[in-house]
């Protein structure tokens, strides 16, 4: 098993991130603008959507302000089983978050691109919150062939 | 051990990307621009300075415009060691780079800072490619409170 890992901080509070990772509207934000479903319950299934599939995310825990685990439903087989696991913490005036998309089967080149493409999302949140605008699918920044 | 993967693609030569790979001047143009020594030969060193800090790397293999591999001989302590390894292959009119940062012992959260900051340094040299600019440290993309 092999995972993608990121961090990042973000001028903002806990909540605030929280927010953005828990609600279709801050989710539409800063991933995919056709964002449905729900993310404030566990056990919750939210629906992503881009121009060339999509994934389904079901929420395994929640811990407000701290905490976010996913795991994938639905979606290109390699990501399905595995866990996109987000940890918040408080560092002066950032939050900083600590991303895993965990178990992947094999360092495949698809989870290349797929670890470039979440460090830009995940620019794409701090955008988001500290500045009101992040860049979602389908206008997210485009890092490969496969977009 | 644990690795960092990236995949970008970059509208341009596998020629135009490997010279960015392996002259102070491609280097300096997106990662930092206080870069010195010399990258066009096997078991030569190149040494890259931060504000914070640096590495030097070894080039232990070079394939010219398809591969470049460097060990990190000095630099922080979870970097010495390690593998730096840049694979580039063609395809329609991008040259696609698939990027490792292997050898890790741990995933510890330094790990996860240095895989963030990697894609974006990948973006700055995608840019520098593409339009001739890149952002390079000092003026990089901060990713994070450790910058």
């Amino acid at each position: 098993m092999v995972d993608i890992l990121h961090r990042v901080a973000i001028k903002s509070s806990p909540a605030e991130v929280y927010a953005a990772l828990t609600t279709v509207e801050g989710l539409a934000g800063w991933w995919t603008t056709d964002t449905q479903g729900k993310g404030s319950d566990v056990g919750g299934v939210l629906r992503f959507r881009f121009p060339n599939g999509g994934f389904d995310m079901k929420t395994l825990d929640l811990d407000p302000d701290k905490h976010v685990l996913w795991e994938v439903v639905e979606g290109p087989e390699e990501w399905i089983g595995t866990h996109v696991d987000w940890n918040l913490s408080q560092a002066d005036d950032h939050t900083v978050i600590l991303f895993k998309h965990m178990g992947w089967k094999e360092p495949v080149e698809f989870m290349h691109h797929c670890s470039t493409k979440w460090a830009t999302f995940l620019m794409s949140l701090k955008s988001l919150v500290e500045n009101g605008q992040g860049a979602p699918a389908p206008d997210d920044i485009k890092v490969d062939n496969w977009n």
